[in-house]
């Protein structure tokens, strides 16, 4: 049985994605070669990396607006750095919405100044801060879009004159936003857009070269938009399989399609944690995240029962993460509805049950 | 057909690990789940991880010794910047027998002294620097044993107090070597151990701490140490191909057996450069790498001909890096002796055609 895959990352892809990749690695374009054993700058690699660039810019709708894409390794946790060694000279401000946010202060804070512009640790991060005011002369302000562990997500971004960085991580291509507004997005791969092993950067050219510190050369944004993303050689498996992803989205209507999706997903989910009474949210509801739903029992007592019963419903990856507790529902773009009403039929019966 | 792979990275893999691998894609372990799909902290994923370091480690004669193993993303370009960082605090000392030792020098100078005890730069690297000396105090002395662009491998390496650093990438697990000669070992996996996407580190941990200097958590060997390679979301399908290659060397008589395959991979091969009249070899003929042949055709008119002949043969990967020009057939362990035999077929039509 395929199981429903609410993991929260590494997660579900489209099930054609899986076996067009598992068919590239016996046999890649009829080339009698594996997607594994082909140079990187083979041609048929090559165009891998120009339509994964191009589709980014077109999913986004950042065409012709001089942004670069780059796809690096290292994931998120090397963009906390490559951030702060690129861009902050002398401030940056930061909103701390959750535990990644907080990672990224602290590595960017061995660079400058960092301001901690609003923060919701105080309540386990369990909202988004709202009605903060942002300090002038900024080098940048970062922030996170979605906040996988504790299921916020940011529902408006702030207006900065300063340039806006954001990380993406689990949100992107799941809605529409102005993604112009932002300066630098990054994303590791393996929520939305691929497998475990690339991170995308979009980066507007114009905010880079200002800093006057030596920035080695892996780290340096401008090293890889002069090789686009050649300097080395890249994850070229995990870059072929984010491609196949974003084509999947393109191919089913692109961002907006997969946001109208993700829309009902979360409402079907959301309400029966909020209609159910053995349930309750653990987020503010109106910061509440289209992407991951964070839950609890109110009767803890329940758990061997609940836990028993996913499981046989072929339910997977629904555990909460250590810093919440109770579940955590991962709803990315590859899951389907169908896989949330199973969840939901599981909570119901519970309810019927107990 | 298959090819014959003659790429020098990403190349060839053993056939069973890309069907292994495909079908891991599919269906990882009988849980119903891809492998892309699964988290890095479910059990399955750990053993994997764990497994992987356990194999370098017996494959290396390594066990007990004091030998950390890592799986980090970034390539051997990201290892240039991480060894200084983390190691370099007054002046340390490099061999510069090619590009890629050149690189690691360029990005060491900024962050101390670097002494360069030898180069063969001046002869486009064509050989590897002997009798040389090495200065007193370095914080390491770092060098490549095996320089893929030129074909020329260490055959002996340099005895000093100073800690032992090795860029390994392209004969890691080819030959057998005394590796505790050696404080810290660096491999991008692309070559013999797996896929592109991660880099393997082996390091003895009581070089480590010795630095005054902040060094970023990502870019800090002991963050990595401290969470066995899962300080974030690691590559997980590239470290679970390196697996199943490090697995597939074992279970083939491990690094002895694949020396002695290599071994005669490249004597039939550089025997064919030798003889044939038509052929000559790029590199000294002592320090000829078991791992990449270079070679070139004394007339070139002969090129049309010579390229069309292998193409039809089957042959990929062929050509020459633009920094040496020619021909390049790289011999990774899991290219068979009978694909060497078909290009020294070709080889030697040749010479009865023209």
């Amino acid at each position: 049985m395929k199981k429903h895959n609410f993991s929260a990352g590494p997660c579900i892809l489209p099930q054609d994605v899986f076996k067009e990749a598992s068919q590239a690695i016996l046999d890649f374009n009829d080339s009698g070669l594996s997607i594994l054993e082909i140079s990187h700058r083979s041609k048929d690699f090559v165009d891998v990396m120009e339509e994964s660039r191009n589709l980014v810019l077109e999913l986004l709708n950042l065409e012709g607006k001089g942004y670069k894409v780059l796809f690096l390794q290292g994931g998120a946790s090397l963009q906390f750095l490559m951030v702060a060694y690129n861009l902050l000279e002398k401030k940056a401000g930061y909103l701390n919405t959750g535990t990644w946010s907080d990672k990224a202060i602290k590595e960017a804070k061995h660079f400058g100044e960092v301001i901690e512009v609003a923060s919701s640790k105080e309540k386990n991060f369990n909202y988004i801060p709202k009605g903060y005011t942002i300090p002038e002369q900024l080098d940048y302000l970062h922030c996170t879009s979605n906040n996988t562990i504790f299921g916020t997500q940011m529902k408006t971004f702030p207006v900065t004159d300063a340039p806006l960085i954001c990380d993406m991580s689990s949100d992107i291509f799941s809605r529409t936003l102005d993604f112009t507004k932002f300066d630098l997005i990054y994303a590791g791969a393996q929520k939305n857009m691929g497998p475990a092993g690339t991170t995308m950067v979009v980066v507007k050219e114009d905010i880079l070269g200002k800093v006057s510190r030596h920035i080695p050369s892996m780290l340096d944004y401008q090293t890889h938009i002069g090789k686009a993303s050649m300097f080395n050689t890249p994850p070229v498996f995990a870059v072929y399989t984010s491609m196949l992803t974003l084509r999947w989205i393109k191919e089913n209507g692109g961002v907006a399609a997969m946001e109208e999706q993700n829309e009902k997903k979360a409402k079907l989910l959301y309400s029966e944690i909020d209609l159910n009474p053995l349930f309750k949210g653990f987020s503010a509801t109106e910061d509440r995240s289209n992407m991951n739903a964070t839950f609890s029992l109110i009767e803890e007592d329940l758990k061997e029962t609940f836990d028993a019963m996913w499981k046989d419903a072929g339910i997977n990856g629904l555990n909460g993460h250590r810093s919440v507790g109770g579940y955590r529902a991962s709803m990315y773009n590859a899951l389907s509805l169908n896989s949330v009403a199973a969840l939901v039929d599981v909570m119901s019966d519970l309810e019927r049950k107990a």
